[in-house]
């Protein structure tokens, strides 16, 4: 049985700040965007999480192993640093599509996410200690099959990206209708899914419907663990086992 | 007549690397990325271009402005400052498309991006000074209607981003095929795109597909100007006008 | 009394890389120096450490409460993400001068900062949990009196600075001889000292000597924890009971 | 003849922020300015300037090449990423001591670097592009004779760093009174300066003095250029000279 932990991380108020008073040069808010994600990666993942960075201004952790302590630290971090704060609500679950619910629920009952006055809620809780357990997070690691072959040296690199961004949005699709999971683009030909206990059969059945519906071929490395960190690493492991055998779906 | 500068900015060998002598860290790589797209930005928004994440390992930036050796100058900061390398190369054209098309071939005739021998390729060629006019880049800046009290704030995290998603995808594809456009998804509930000499008509007409594709509304504010910065802050202005007088298209 | 756990971070080999082939840009050797530090800063402050850039390419730091495995992560951090390395070698002792004595033998021993076979060393011992206590770290945090008004508003913006490096040299020299504290400076008119089990008359003796020697008035504030980050924020407070009373030393 | 542009950065009412509402995390503050350092190094780089990190909260650097124009950029891009925001004073001259002294009093007829109400100054004014030259910078780079021989890899690190930190105080002392230089500690064992048109028999002093003071034995390579970035390179290949021929003092 998988236990996620999932914590949605709001920029506070963003959509107001970034025309005001002037809209603002749009190279910038990239630059704040991405440096804010590449820092809560370093924050979070130095205590063996993930961060996607999803839509920038609401990304989505999966935190087992931290404390709302540790999540009181990074929060204090960005605010001692970037113009805007950070809002953080952390929620836990079998299911990580129902425990991202309740966490976007805890933010919403907190406020709008333009109210200029919500302002770094940490609120929500995380799974005590006691029961924890080393199958708490399960990941899969989907890769396009033969990409650079195919696409980047054959087609422009839009029409490569395009065939990416199909993939991308019908597993992110399928697999949160059909299978309970959250699935994130983490670059290149990659997206990283947060998955409930599924099966060789379940990943079976996504792969073969994005490859029916909009004709992108995948393979998937599956990993568990107690932290996301070993279970991400493992599903790595089990990619690369893909690539050296040939297979479609590897648990490790 | 517009007349855009594409550059292609593609990692060099990054997925062999990535995976080399173990796959690393996702966190790491998360933060790799994002910082060497951060630090794009900077480099060529100082400049006036704009870059887009796109894939990260496979950048797309509009550099109207920038000379070979400004392209040089930031290849070669990379390789200062970055594990890896990147390549860059350039094309103009009426037609962004058809440029990006153009600025990858340069690129795959040089070799493979999984060629560990080729690396920071510097190719193509710049729009010379005489021929440059105030109406070389057409930018548009495409937004969901009321997406935070439609969404953010009443629906999941997650489904709120797979609604994004869905209209982004559509978007993207709709522009490239019957506008010969290069839409980026730019965060938040945000899509920029580089177009050629687009209409009124036109811009009705893709938003009209959108939403009757996927049901995601949207609104434009265009600009037009000598370099990226300048037609992408109009283009801001002209949405600030739709925000202000609820219409959805707006030229600045 | 104290128990400083200290650990010297030195870039590998990096003086040869500065200029192979060529010399760097030094821009590009500045960006990369900073950065390092600064994400040194925010993975070691995550644990509640403190780092200093000290020269940039060897770097100290105060890492009480974090374990080797926690090194061993941030130095794959570094590796994944630079296109340098850094060897850590971690001593402790009741004298942070000795402590840093040791850290550095080891790495010493294990080959010169020079040779470029000596990779991402990792050595050392870190004090047991049960040995740590509340007292292990004392921090002084130093600065100088009304240097605004004297000085940065007053006098030419390279005199200011000369004064405050005065001040830091003669200070940095003294409480290493006289008391065994190793003090650095932080920035603006600021410096930060790891220092033994000091008590008021010694912090007196040291401001007195640098007032007679180079006539740099200084206050300090002195806190003590059990890890960094505690003893670090007493004697930020204290600081600011120095400022609210006038008084030239304060404990929390 | 030089002609320097100095531009002198400060970070607006930076102490009381530091302290508001309660003293902020030291390493935050510490990734604050090393990343506001990198940045601007980028920025200014980017254009062929050099930064130099001086007191963190009051920067200086060589702008020559850059226009006020170009100044404006880089202080609305602060302003758009920091909470924090810069004022920048612009000053030229042949001696550079006297340049940053026009550029410091700019700044404090404009009010208190803790006046809470000045913000974002941008004053000052930069060589008109016909009377640029090709040796308006002169730039030498110091460096220590065998300091990985003599004390990186014999002393303690802290013994080092005071050898460096003796031989910078005494030549960043004597070149701003005896030869009109501003002398930056860049890192490692190097020390950078920003000369008026000095002579060998000028460096030969320098050199003299501060081995007869403080017994720190260097070398120097001079450059000169019509931008920072060509003199610091033409200083950093007369260095390689010096290495290879032994010599003390090379211009390239
Ligand atoms: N985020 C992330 N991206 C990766 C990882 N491995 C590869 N990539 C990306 O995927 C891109 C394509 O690399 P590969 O998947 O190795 O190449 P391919 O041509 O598709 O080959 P196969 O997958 O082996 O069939 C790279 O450029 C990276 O952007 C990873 O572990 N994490
Ligand atoms: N990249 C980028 N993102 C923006 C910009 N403006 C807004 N956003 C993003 O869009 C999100 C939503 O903000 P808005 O579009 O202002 O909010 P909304 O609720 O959709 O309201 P309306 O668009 O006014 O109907 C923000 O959180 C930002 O992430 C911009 O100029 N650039
Ligand atoms: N690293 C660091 N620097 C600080 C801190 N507080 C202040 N500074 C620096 O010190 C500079 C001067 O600020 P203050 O010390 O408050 O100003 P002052 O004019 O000397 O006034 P008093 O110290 O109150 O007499 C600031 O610009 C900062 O660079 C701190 O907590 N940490
Ligand atoms: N900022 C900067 N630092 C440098 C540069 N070159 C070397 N360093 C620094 O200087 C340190 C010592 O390197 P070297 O000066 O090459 O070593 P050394 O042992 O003193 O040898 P010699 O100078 O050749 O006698 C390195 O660790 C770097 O920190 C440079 O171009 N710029
Ligand atoms: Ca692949
Ligand atoms: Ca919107
Ligand atoms: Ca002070
Ligand atoms: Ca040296």
């Amino acid at each position: 049985m998988t236990n996620a932990q999932i914590t949605l991380i709001q920029i506070d108020n963003y959509g107001p700040w970034t025309v005001t008073p002037e809209p603002r040069r749009e190279v910038d808010l990239q630059t704040l965007q991405s440096r804010l994600y590449a820092d809560l990666s370093q924050l979070i993942g130095n205590r063996e999480g993930y961060v996607f960075f999803t839509r920038f201004d609401n990304m989505v952790a999966v935190t087992n192993g931290l404390s709302l302590d540790d999540h009181a630290l990074v929060q204090e971090s960005v605010g001692n640093r970037y113009p805007v704060t950070v809002s953080l609500s952390v929620a836990t679950g079998t299911n990580p599509v129902q425990a991202l619910h309740d966490a976007t629920e805890l933010l919403q009952d907190a406020g709008s996410a333009q109210d200029h006055s919500r302002r770094e809620i940490l609120d929500g809780r995380t799974i005590d200690e006691e029961f924890r357990t080393d199958d708490d997070v399960q990941i899969a690691h989907f890769d396009v099959n033969d990409m650079t072959g195919n696409y980047t040296d054959e087609v422009n690199a839009f029409d490569s990206f395009i065939h990416i961004e199909q993939g991308y949005a019908e597993l992110m699709r399928y697999m949160r209708e059909a299978h309970d999971s959250l699935s994130f683009f983490v670059g290149g030909d990659n997206v990283i899914a947060v998955c409930p206990n599924l099966t060789e059969s379940d990943y079976e059945d996504a792969i073969r419907h994005v490859k029916e519906s909009v004709e992108v071929d995948l393979k998937v490395g599956v990993g568990q663990g107690r932290v996301p960190q070993d279970a991400g690493m493992d599903a790595k492991h089990a990619l690369e086992t893909c690539r050296a055998t040939g297979s479609k779906i590897e648990f490790e």
